[in-house]
């Protein structure tokens, strides 16, 4: 079915939020096997919005709309909508039972302009939001659906698992199957060339590269009769990928290389520690991020100046002088030392300049990364030559995990 | 000038990759008051690009549009510009030279299908990129223009610095000024009902607030004649908004809590260290996020089970077998002993659930956050009644830094 996502919010067009919504429910409609065709976002303006959401209509069947169900003035997607299609709003009386009790529990009184949120078009279908105070719904007139869901994100993901999924399973026809692959350590056109004889001309299953930064994906996709049809055609078609590009696989299942280190170090029972200087703490984030990391991480150390390091994981400080903070010597020396002291199996660390500056003789992106397994210590060196903080950051990240990734394969 | 925004990348419509383009250009844009009425995104798909880039200039004389320009077979946006304009495509000497120093610098071999990058449409203002092979371009034909930058953010982010920006100054005609206050610990519809006085009715300034998961951002904007004018019309507003929620407020200029919590701590002097459970490293790790941490974080301490919290940062065993590892009296103990570890001047800590799941007797999103600074001690409790691991980590993270933040203020 065409599908068109519809996100309305000046703030979107300001440029003060991003519109993850669109992101999120264009892969939950995708793996339903609906066509999303369009991304439209349009401001807090009751005309543009009603004239983009005919517009969607041209072209497409299903028009999803996010945002302006709030209850503050610029709210009026709800209206609109319900003008578009010629429908009456009505009092539902479930809404403002729930918007009561919304604010008694939370012990706030409810502000005049919250009743707004209980009203809803004639006709509709709703989806009542126990994870916030704007209801959803879904309104069909002449063969044309659409449907509003609140912007916050937490709330529209509430709504999509309890009742949008549901409703929108009766517009399914063609079933869609498709694995996401996920490789690092080669470049995006590099990745397409080696794989030009099974993408060229390829109809179905279709095969598309994406580059993350640091990363490049792979989108393995087929749409038949059936699911089995459709998963069948897939893996056969990842087989042949896999001949001509496994090395540079990690996942064939979208997961992240974060997700797939806790897994590994769960399956052999390692433990994993870590001594940082420049990403500061955000190696124990990424593993923590992961349900269950208990099971692998109990201690790590951010160790950013040069006496934290001596103190906290015992570099001597002799190495610091000879070869500087940033250098092989330090990074293994603090990978070695954090392994002892937390009593881990696997230490992994980083020393380095994620930038804007850097000290006079190096650039920013320059920085050693560490690593000890048993009486086995080394280390990569990675220069991104870029003075971008944040990209610098998450870089050496990635770089760490994979570190790590390598050694526990 | 009226503008849209049109993205072009199948990814998108799959929900692999988020319009984060959209969200950078938007504020650029409006900081040199251009009015964004529309973002749109369509797939790989040269007609429907066609199509909506017609759409857009009936009632836009700009668009922006991102992504399509790279190496493979479906970048088409450069093929369909400059077909609906009406020009030609012309091999650049310049970029010819640049992708080849490009390759030859990374010691990698030019793959044909970049070659493809070196053309450009007769008569447009090439953008030439340093910062990746894809040149960008600006092309205008009767009165409408279209400029097409490369998807990957940083090589659009690079391009916007050296080029767009300068030559979309041509286009201004009045200016806008504006300023983002940022408030913590009062919801969207409170605040507004608390700032109806000064919202209602109001034409220029106009005030807008929007809600981000914890905390709640007002945008207060101005297009006068003068830069001069907005400005004055703005701070006369702010100081309005400023009697009546300038207890909530803790940044006028669009601060993150991290950032003013990181000026500060330089301002006054303060070292600051943490030992975090369910947060594993995202309190360094934010800290460490803004240039200059070195100044205020030496070191940080990941304590994320129980032996680690007794060896690491000294908890007494006693006090976790009587109140139970999450309690504020570990919290407490946590924050006391990180100070002492690290000869730091504010510790701050955090025992909690982040989830899915959590202990018998407790919930999900159950956290206690403790601080220490000099021989002042205490804690905050928080209960997100959420099992949502991301959003109560990231939450919680904000709670740690408002903890700060009330300490140092």
């Amino acid at each position: 079915m065409k599908t068109s996502i519809l996100a309305v919010g000046t703030e979107l067009l300001f440029g003060q939020t991003v519109n993850t919504n669109a992101t999120f429910l264009s892969d939950k409609l995708n793996h339903m096997g609906f066509d999303v065709m369009y991304h439209f976002v349009v401001g807090d303006n009751p005309l543009r919005l009603k004239e983009k959401l005919s517009e969607a209509f041209l072209d497409t069947d299903l028009v999803i709309l996010t945002g302006g169900l709030g209850p503050t003035q610029d709210d009026l997607t709800k209206e609109m909508v319900s003008e578009l299609m010629g429908r009456d709003l009505y009092l539902d009386e479930k809404v403002m039972e729930q918007l009561m009790g919304f604010f008694e529990k939370r012990g706030r009184k409810m502000a005049e302009n919250n009743v707004k949120q209980a009203f809803l078009p004639e006709g509709c279908t709703p989806f009542y939001n126990a994870s916030g105070t704007a209801p959803g719904f879904a309104l069909s007139v002449d063969g044309k659906t659409a449907i509003c869901l609140p912007g916050p994100p937490r709330e529209l993901k509430w709504l999509w698992d309890n009742g949008v999924r549901a409703y929108l399973e009766q517009f399914m026809d063609k079933k869609m199957f498709y694995r996401v692959i996920r490789t690092i350590g080669i470049g995006e056109s590099d990745l397409e060339t080696l794989l030009m004889p099974v993408i060229d001309g390829q109809t179905d299953p279709t095969v598309a590269t994406y580059a993350k930064e640091g990363e490049c994906t792979l989108r393995v996709a087929s749409q038949r009769d059936t699911i089995e049809e459709a998963e069948a055609a897939v893996d056969e078609m990842i087989e042949r990928i896999d001949a001509l590009a496994g090395d540079f696989i990690y996942s064939y299942d979208d997961e992240e290389l974060k997700e797939v280190v806790v897994r590994i170090l769960k399956e052999k029972g390692l433990k994993i520690t870590s001594a940082e200087s420049c990403t500061g703490g955000l190696f124990p984030a990424a593993i923590t991020d992961v349900a269950g990391a208990s099971d692998v991480l109990s201690s790590a150390y951010i160790t950013y100046s040069n006496e934290s390091k001596i103190k906290e994981v015992n570099v001597p400080a002799e190495l610091i002088d000879e070869y500087g903070v940033v250098s092989p010597q330090v990074a293994e020396a603090m990978a070695r030392g954090a392994l002892q002291r937390a009593g881990a199996d696997i230490a992994v660390s980083v020393t380095g300049y994620a930038g804007p500056e850097a000290d006079p003789g190096h650039k920013a992106g320059e920085a050693y990364i560490g690593y000890a397994m048993g009486d086995q210590t080394g280390h990569y060196a990675v220069n991104t030559s870029r003075n971008e903080r944040k990209w610098n950051r998450n870089y050496i990240l990635l770089r760490m995990l994979r570190a790590v990734y390598l050694l526990i394969r």
